[in-house]
């Protein structure tokens, strides 16, 4: 069997001695099976999927999909339910004689699995809960993937260079993230990949700062966090700007920050672990004085999620591979004062990674 | 007891005989506490309830959001977590001697239950799935929500008609979605309450569709599906308008489902069911020959969700009570032709509902 994802998964089940395994997950079923839709939430599925080693794979969904399902999903049978999944799902169980059926742990609700657990008690199948497979599969991104992830990138950089360019004092964290975002959709993405961030000033010490509006100021750092959704697949860029010139501080900061940046971007190679690359950036900011000023990871994996595997961060001592796409995004927050965060996204290679950005605003100051 | 959320909530811990329940349903935690993040996604939680009969209640979540949980959660204890909510969990299931504790099956990953139930089995603690418990307290909005639903419909009904002037022939579905949302954040939503609907012509007949960049036509039925979150409440709003002069059919069509609409209207008050309700106006549909294209149910429940109980469908057999918000939209979609739909929001009250739309563009031609 050849490397595409549906033959990893049908090798997964025969190794884990299943019959057949239930895909929830949706960047998952998209990733296995072509089919876009999205769940409005994890309570409102827009299908699942059954693949099993020899049947032709299923993909159950309701009439609302029907045509979407039928176009995209190539090399499915699609069966529709009109009286909920679990009804036709227990049909499909008994009829393909499934002993054991390994199903998403990561992306069922308890409620859910009480009653597929009712379900399958009925016919006779016994449920094998499963974490992270196929985003295992996922981290490695081939040819085409990487070619979406590219032009991702270039939009979301064409939409950042766009709206600072018409940054100016007084307007709120607000209306820039609003101009980001409209912008964003007028060029062409599906989405923001994530809630913009704009936050200036004292706000730049949280993280995960949702925009206020407050007005943006002279001199104060302005952390600009963006992402783009393009054919499925995510971007996610950080710029930490100034309006009027940088502080003797800010810039000191900045320096440290795309300094620690810069370690870590030499370090990331193939074969190093998540881990040493955080290390890589932690070492520069701890040198500098800020070691308890990085509080979150070095970096994550972006694909179809603009949050997933692998993570670059002290828990995960699992080694890098040539393919897979990171986030490396040191930062320093001071509570009172604000923050600088930098992120670029690059693919690991054999002998290196490859950084996707060629955005250099207010990086090297 | 008075009957805050808290104290509806206390009640029935003692009934069940818990000691305590663990709130992670987002809209439900603000509910309870006055927390209102929300949650990137069910697998990144911004934090926990932990509510008990004579405890103060506890607020378990991370640094990053202890600002906020301080400043918004007025009566319960902060506690914050660094290495996950269930390590911190287990301490305090231990120190408050927790026996049997109630979680929100319907909110909770099978793999993080999994993991609760380790914690569980430690500390001695027996878990006890529920589903749906807050979400019944919610459905009856009491004075102070109202006020917030009301004016999250005003806002969305003026940017709908802002948006409804700038309508031109030409302009594509995604083009107004777009027009849409930015309007909304302008005039201070803080987000759609789902993705704007905007669909023409043939587009109109699947319910759930996505704006396409096929451009608007002169005399097709074009619907426009679209709400706004204010102060965390939602608005929902369906209007079908056409550029130029409707054709027969589609002034006949949107007639029949209007009539339908006011059918409805007219029955729903406290103490029907939700079925009495989506049958008035299915009746209407069926009549006109169009039962078989008006395949969803009529209307659901909206507040802190824009999905929320009860639902307005064949499948509730519940009676409706005073104090309920929901929606009234019957709809008929012809495969190939397009779709009618028309929605307004309604409070039941005891002796029939109060529409709370003004906005009447093109509900009566």
């Amino acid at each position: 069997m050849g490397q595409n994802p549906l033959n990893l998964l049908r090798a997964a089940i025969k190794v884990r001695k299943l019959d057949a395994i239930l895909i929830s997950q949706p960047e998952n079923r998209r990733y296995l099976s072509g089919y876009t839709a999205t769940d409005h939430s994890i309570a409102e599925s827009s299908g699942v999927l059954l693949v099993s080693v020899h049947d032709m794979p299923l993909l159950l969904t309701d009439s609302r999909y029907a045509l979407q399902a039928e176009a995209e999903a190539f090399g499915f049978e699609v069966m529709l339910y009109d009286r909920g999944m679990l009804a036709l799902l227990k049909k499909v169980l008994k009829k393909r004689g499934v002993c054991r059926l390994g199903f998403e742990s990561h992306y069922f609700l308890h409620a859910t699995a009480l009653k597929l657990a009712r379900v399958a008690e009925k016919v006779g199948t016994e449920l094998v809960p499963l974490t992270g497979l196929v985003e295992k599969f996922r981290q490695g991104k081939d040819v085409d993937e990487l070619e979406k992830i590219r032009a991702s990138v270039r939009l979301n950089e064409e939409v950042f260079q766009e709206v600072y360019a018409s940054l100016r004092v007084g307007m709120t964290e607000r209306q820039v993230a609003l101009a980001i975002e409209t912008t964003m959709r007028k060029k062409g993405a599906s989405a923001p990949s994530f809630e913009t961030i704009v936050a200036a000033g004292p706000n730049g010490a949280l993280p995960h700062a949702v925009p206020s509006d407050r007005p943006l100021q002279t001199g104060e750092p302005i952390i600009i966090d963006m992402g783009t959704v393009l054919n499925g697949y995510c971007s996610d860029m950080t710029r930490t700007v100034v309006l009027g010139e940088p502080d003797l501080k800010t810039r000191d900061l900045i320096r440290v920050v795309r300094r620690a940046q810069l370690a870590a971007t030499a370090k990331i190679r193939a074969g190093i672990t998540g881990r040493e690359a955080d290390r890589a950036a932690r070492e520069i900011i701890k040198q500098a004085g800020y070691g308890k000023n990085f509080g979150h990871g070095l970096g994550h994996g972006v694909g179809l999620a603009v949050h997933e595997a692998p993570s670059l961060s002290s828990r995960n001592r699992k080694k890098l591979r040539a393919g897979m796409v990171v986030t490396i995004e040191p930062g320093i927050y001071l509570p009172g004062w604000g923050g600088i965060r930098l992120e670029n996204m690059a693919v690991v290679t054999t002998d290196g990674c490859e950084i996707l950005n060629a955005d250099h605003t207010f990086l090297d100051i």
